[in-house]
C-alpha cells in the first residue's frame, strides 16, 4: 500500500447516489465528493447516466487513480449476480451497479456490500466498533438496516443481503394464523413496521398527537409531550427486542446505533439498550452494551472505501 | 491425516453424557462408546467423575489413541474461559470442561463448543446441510437450539454461545411496556417459551387437551382432535418466525430441524416452512428451504468430533 493510494467510493442510496475518493486512513480526499439525488422516478438508464456522470467528476477531482473501488448500495443486493433492487428505486430493479461503476471508471478491482454492511465496516474502522469482533451496526431512519461483524468479520450471507435488523419479526399475533395470509407477510410485525422513524410517527398520531415529522416528534417529546414521549419509548423498546435477538442468536457484546431517529432523543440509545437487557432470557444477552455511532455522515462512503482498505474484515 | 486417525468426541447433556471414538468420515467406532446419566443432582464432582469414567472406558476401548478431542456441550458456554454452565445441570456451573477433558484423556488438541454448533456442523458433514454455505440447523425439543453456518463457516459469537435459536423474541407485546419489568425477562415471548415440546404441551392443556407428553400429542394430532392438531401448527408457526428471523437477518437458504419434538407430525418440516415464507418480508427470505435433519442421532458426536475432522468450517 502506497500512503497516496486513494479508493473511489460510491454510495447508492434512495435518495441521492454519492462518490468520492477515500484515503487509507478513512480520510475522504477535499474536492472529490460528488452527488445526484435518486428517487422513485430513476430507472436504470437515468442511474446509469448520473452515476457515470458522478464518478467522471470525482476522477477528475482526484489527485491519482483509483487503486479500486467499494460500492455500497440500498438493496436487496445479489452479489453473486453484482446486482442491486433499491426497494426505494422500484424502476431500477436488478440494475448491474458492478458493471457500471467497472464501465464508468476503468477500475478492475471492485467489491459490493449492502450499505448497511458498509456503514457496519465505517463503524468497525474508524467508528464506535472500533477494535470489535462480535458487533451489530445498524440506523433508524426511514428503515432500519444494518451490518454484522461476527468472530472479526463482516457477515454478506448468500446473496449478501444479512444485517437488515429491521425485517426481524419480534411482535408476532402468534394465536392468529389468519394473520399469516394478510398481504405483505405480516411487515406490521417487525422491527422497521413498528419501530422505523416514520412509523413511529404514524403511531403517535394515531394515538392523537398532531405533528408531521420525526423533528416534530423530537420537539414536542422534548417538550414534555406524553403521546410523542410514549412514541419514542415505544421505538426504543421496539429496537431493542431486535438488538436483543441479535444479541442472543449471535452472542455479540456491542450493537452501535446510528441514523437521524436515533436523535429523536437524547436517551434513545439508552433506552434501547434497556429494552435491549430487559427482553434477553440469558445473562450473556445483557452483556449488549448500546452506543451511538461516530463515524460520522460519511460513515456511507467511509465504509464502501473500507471494503478495500479493510479486506481483512471481509475475509 | 492418517485413515486410521481417530477422535475422542464428548457430549455433555441435561439428561446424560456420551463419549466414543469418531473416525475421519464421520463413523462412531463400535463399541467405543459410553454414556452416564447427568441430571438436575448433578455436581462438578459428579460429573467431572463421570466424564473421566466415560472417557477411560471409551480410550480402553478404542484401537488407537485419540489425535484430537472435541466437545460439545449444552450451555450457556464460556469459550475463552473453557467452561460451561448448563441449565439443566444448574449444581455444576462454570464446569472447567476442557481442562477436565484433557485431564482425562492426556490430548492436548482440544476443541469446545455448543451442542447446537456441534449438531449444525454434523449436518454440514455428513447430513442435510451438506455443502450448504448460509444455513440454520437446530432441534426442537425441550429447548429449541442450534447452529449457523455463514459464509461457509460456524458462528460461535463473543463468548460461543450463537446459534439459540429458541431465545428469539418473536411474539413481544410491543405496547405493554409493564411485561419488561416481569421476572424472566419475557421468555414467555421467545420462541423457545412459545413453541418448545414441552410448551406446546402445555399449550394444548390449557385449550382442554387431557394428554401428557409430546407423544400424546403426536398421537392424537395424527387421529385428528383439533386442539392436538392446532398446538402442533401453533408450534410450527412459531419455529417458523424464528427461521424467517434468521434468514431475514443472515441471508441464508437452508434450515435444518432435528429433535424428538420435530416429529410430532409428518408435515411438521412443511409447516414450519410454510410460516417461514409466510412471514418473510423480502423475496430473499423466501428461498428458504426447511428440510429435516439426516445426520441421525450420532449428531452430537459426530458434530463433535467435526471440531477437529472439519476445523476447516471453524476459521
Amino acid at each position: 500500500m502506497n500512503a497516496r493510494d486513494l479508493v473511489l467510493a460510491v454510495d447508492v442510496g434512495g435518495t441521492k447516489l454519492e462518490t468520492a475518493m477515500v484515503d487509507a486512513e478513512g480520510g475522504v480526499i477535499a474536492g472529490t465528493r460528488h452527488r445526484a439525488p435518486t428517487g422513485p422516478a430513476t430507472d436504470a438508464a437515468s442511474l446509469d447516466a448520473a452515476l457515470r456522470d458522478a464518478i467522471a467528476r470525482t476522477l477528475a477531482s482526484s489527485p491519482t487513480a483509483p487503486v479500486a473501488a467499494g460500492i455500497g448500495t440500498a438493496g436487496p443486493v445479489d452479489l453473486p449476480a453484482g446486482t442491486t433492487s433499491p426497494l426505494n428505486l422500484p424502476r431500477a430493479a436488478e440494475f448491474p451497479i458492478v458493471r457500471t461503476v467497472a464501465a464508468a471508471s476503468g477500475v478492475s478491482d471492485l467489491t459490493l456490500r449492502l450499505d448497511g454492511a458498509c456503514i457496519a465496516l465505517a463503524e468497525t474502522w474508524v467508528g464506535a466498533a472500533r477494535g470489535a469482533s462480535d458487533a451489530l451496526v445498524f440506523v433508524v431512519s426511514t428503515g432500519i438496516g444494518g451490518g454484522i461483524l461476527s468472530g472479526g468479520r463482516l457477515l454478506a450471507g448468500g446473496t449478501g443481503n444479512a444485517g437488515h435488523l429491521g425485517q426481524l419479526v419480534v411482535a408476532a399475533s402468534v394465536d392468529d394464523a389468519a394473520g399469516l395470509d394478510t398481504a405483505g407477510g405480516g411487515a406490521g410485525w417487525t422491527a422497521e413496521g413498528l419501530g422505523s422513524g416514520p412509523h413511529t410517527v404514524a403511531w403517535a398520531r394515531r394515538q392523537g398527537w398532531t405533528g408531521d415529522t420525526g423533528e416534530d416528534l423530537a420537539a414536542d417529546a422534548a417538550a414534555g409531550d406524553a403521546i410523542a414521549r410514549r412514541a419514542v419509548e415505544r421505538s426504543a423498546r421496539v429496537v431493542g427486542i431486535a438488538v436483543t435477538n441479535v444479541a442472543m442468536l449471535l452472542d455479540i457484546d456491542l450493537a452501535v446505533v446510528g441514523g437521524g431517529f436515533a436523535r429523536v432523543s437524547a436517551d434513545y440509545t439508552e433506552l434501547v439498550e434497556r429494552s435491549a437487557h430487559a427482553h434477553a432470557v440469558n445473562a450473556y444477552g445483557r452483556r449488549v452494551r448500546v452506543v451511538p455511532a461516530a463515524a460520522g455522515a460519511d460513515a456511507p462512503l467511509i465504509g464502501a472505501a473500507a471494503l478495500h482498505w479493510r479486506a481483512d474484515l471481509l475475509r
